[in-house]
């Protein structure tokens, strides 16, 4: 008789996306002449750069000839790709990753799931709140927490809040753990850990011989040298760090797919019995037996990112998010609201106003300016009080919505 | 203190495939002017169809402007894709499979590995001998095997050795088993099970409550349309089986990643209570939860293998890596060997002579023919005596390894 993963059982539903798009579309149906702007989810909006289309076209000839036809290739990702990342991203920084530290693959969604082959399960985990909801569905998948607790949490987690008290910098966590979860810039706070924060934790998980599982999907809306890029910046990182990166906000990516994630050779992890074992073999293993490399046209696509065409045109992509980000900062304040994030990362985190929940400012933003946003609370028990406004729009789109809010803000006309 | 998966560390070296590549490149090293032939590797040479080829440069171009640009789409697929698998694959053959069923992935090996995360870790696995090696590897990563017993297969699992005796149709199990890997046409065997066997094997699961995992990446292989190509051609099939299928083979794709999953809703699995629950549920939170989704263009290629165009044009890849198969087994059969396989999938394999090991007779093709074999051992402890030889070549290279394998045994000259 098959058994089935029970631990899919604890899951809650998918709650948040869902009833983001119920009440839009009942409020649509109910307002049909209302312009709705989405600021929800976290999806980019402009075309991909010039030079990633080119590639890809370039790539999808030489498959239609038999000369130049490629079919498997490597697992970790071609060469071509993994020395451009490792030499652009990392060396030409001054931080030390080799190209064999660095796996291809279709996103970091697919890779933060599948990290946790490799680790054991009697790992106790830390995950910050607010946070990226997959780090904790994923873990309740592999048996890694126990039944939910009061607020939606899980039991055996240990959740690490992030707050204006603290600057949305999570503190170290009062009782041993084995795996910590940390993003920066951060999704959905939009604030980011800067070097004094960072070596912390890598001191922190080198005496506790504890994993970091570093996300850095946001890297590039970093503005300011100053602040670490990689948690590889930091001395010691590579002991006790793993690093997540994706071309998806970056360049684009999200419906094309191409991420990475780098495990440097020093890193290790023990048995039951204490004896320590490096981290990057498993890893390899795992990669080359449960996947079989991302698409080649794609990891063309991802390497024209690298030259310096492909360059300007990311700088500029991000710049135009930026762009937005700054407005919508600024509009938040002038409409008297306080506002956090959106200066490093493509997300502002804003206070709901007067003490509302994040649900009960989410149906303001709608009902009165016709702006979706998305609910805190849905990130998590220490969200509740906040909601995320997302910079992947039209510049049009952005100075509409800000405009509106000012207007709400100065008790002025519903815009319809 | 992070742990790692202890599990990982049962696992073998991958040896096969790099123990091929020293041989060869010892042998090539020493005779520099040996035209070797290479019919190992199971990977496509002929370009992709041009109906796929303009469909993903549409696709691309789609993508290169702001009006037509699409970020994250469905995890489980666009319903352009879904639809025109469950329509064409499924329903045009009388098959009751829906849309919403078929969840499209970047490959059937990932599936083959992910497939493990919603089933409990108490379920007793039986596998196929000689087998792909993935399904054996990915149980012993997520702990369904034991230690490595006799001849490097692992405790905890069963094994069904299919051989000439029985046709290359595995007997049932005599024990209980709640897990049944199947793989038809198979690789490495290039033999088929028909409408009888299968039938056996879907009552078994159906009196068993067991789950058949039923791999048909060679489907499209099978040239008589009384073989089933489908598990869902059985009656009773949609509540014991999910069926794996892939366009690596059928369309070329091994470098474009693109495959899917069929997982019936009817189909249940229990919990250790003995309570029954669908299994569909659970792999759509699965996939929504760790995957993204199969990238844009590549989607739109592999829709393109459902119009009129793209399935003449597939039609024409399949008879020509055939025709391929049919010369093999012919001149085999010339030269005075047994082989089997090759009549409904791409592979020939192949009864050593002389009661040769795999490894020998490897290395005597190689040395005396120059041409480049699997080794049947590399496959499980029941492919020993026999070697794979891959159909994926052009007619040019088939015909010479062909006759150079006739004239070999005939007693000739080496080629060089």
């Amino acid at each position: 008789m098959a058994r089935l993963n029970e631990n899919f059982l604890k899951l809650q539903a998918g709650y948040l996306f869902p009833e983001i798009g119920r009440r839009v579309s009942a409020f649509a149906a109910a307002n049909p002449e209302a312009k709705i702007i989405r600021m929800g989810i976290g999806d980019v909006t402009e075309p991909l750069p010039p030079a990633v289309i080119s590639a890809m076209h370039s790539a999808i000839d030489e498959l239609a000839r038999r000369e130049t036809f490629r079919g498997y290739g490597p697992e970790q990702g071609y060469d071509f790709l993994r020395n451009a990342i490792a030499q652009h991203d990392y060396r030409d920084r001054g931080v030390d990753v080799a190209a064999d530290e660095v796996f291809v693959s279709d996103g970091s969604k697919c890779d933060c799931g599948s990290l946790l082959d490799i680790l054991g399960n009697d790992n106790r985990i830390a995950i910050t709140d607010p946070v990226y909801p997959v780090y904790v569905d994923t873990n309740v998948m592999a048996g890694n927490a126990g039944a939910v607790v009061a607020g939606g949490r899980f039991g055996g987690l240990v959740y690490l809040e992030s707050n204006a008290a603290n600057g949305f910098s999570p503190p170290l966590p009062d009782q041993p753990v084995d795996v910590i979860y940390l993003c920066s810039p951060n999704n959905p706070t939009g604030t980011v850990l800067d070097r004094a924060a960072l070596t912390r934790w890598v001191e922190y998980a080198t005496a506790n011989r504890s994993l970091i599982l570093f996300d850095a999907a946001y890297e590039a809306f970093i503005s300011d040298d100053s602040l670490p890029r990689s948690i590889y910046e930091i001395p010691g990182a590579r002991k006790v760090a793993i690093e997540m990166r994706s071309f998806s906000k970056t360049a684009g990516f999200t419906g094309v797919r191409c991420a990475f994630t780098v495990v440097p050779k020093e890193l290790e992890a023990t048995t039951r019995e204490g004896e320590a074992r490096p981290l990057q073999p498993l890893w390899h293993r795992r990669h080359t037996t449960k996947f079989n490399g991302v698409s080649y046209p794609v990891q063309r696509g991802a390497a024209a990112i690298y030259t310096p065409e492909g360059r300007e045109q990311v700088k500029g992509l991000i710049q135009f998010y930026m762009a937005n980000a700054r407005r919508l900062r600024e509009g938040l304040a002038a409409a008297g609201m306080t506002a956090y994030g959106g200066v490093h990362a493509p997300y502002v985190w804003v206070k709901t106003p007067g003490g509302a929940t994040s649900w009960e400012f989410f149906d303001t933003l709608l009902k009165q300016c016709n702006v979706v946003c998305t609910p805190g609370s849905g990130f998590g028990a220490a969200g509740e009080g906040y909601v995320r406004l997302s910079a992947f729009n039209s510049h049009e789109n952005t100075a509409e919505a800000v405009a509106r809010i000012e207007r709400f803000a100065r008790g002025g006309e519903a815009p319809h």
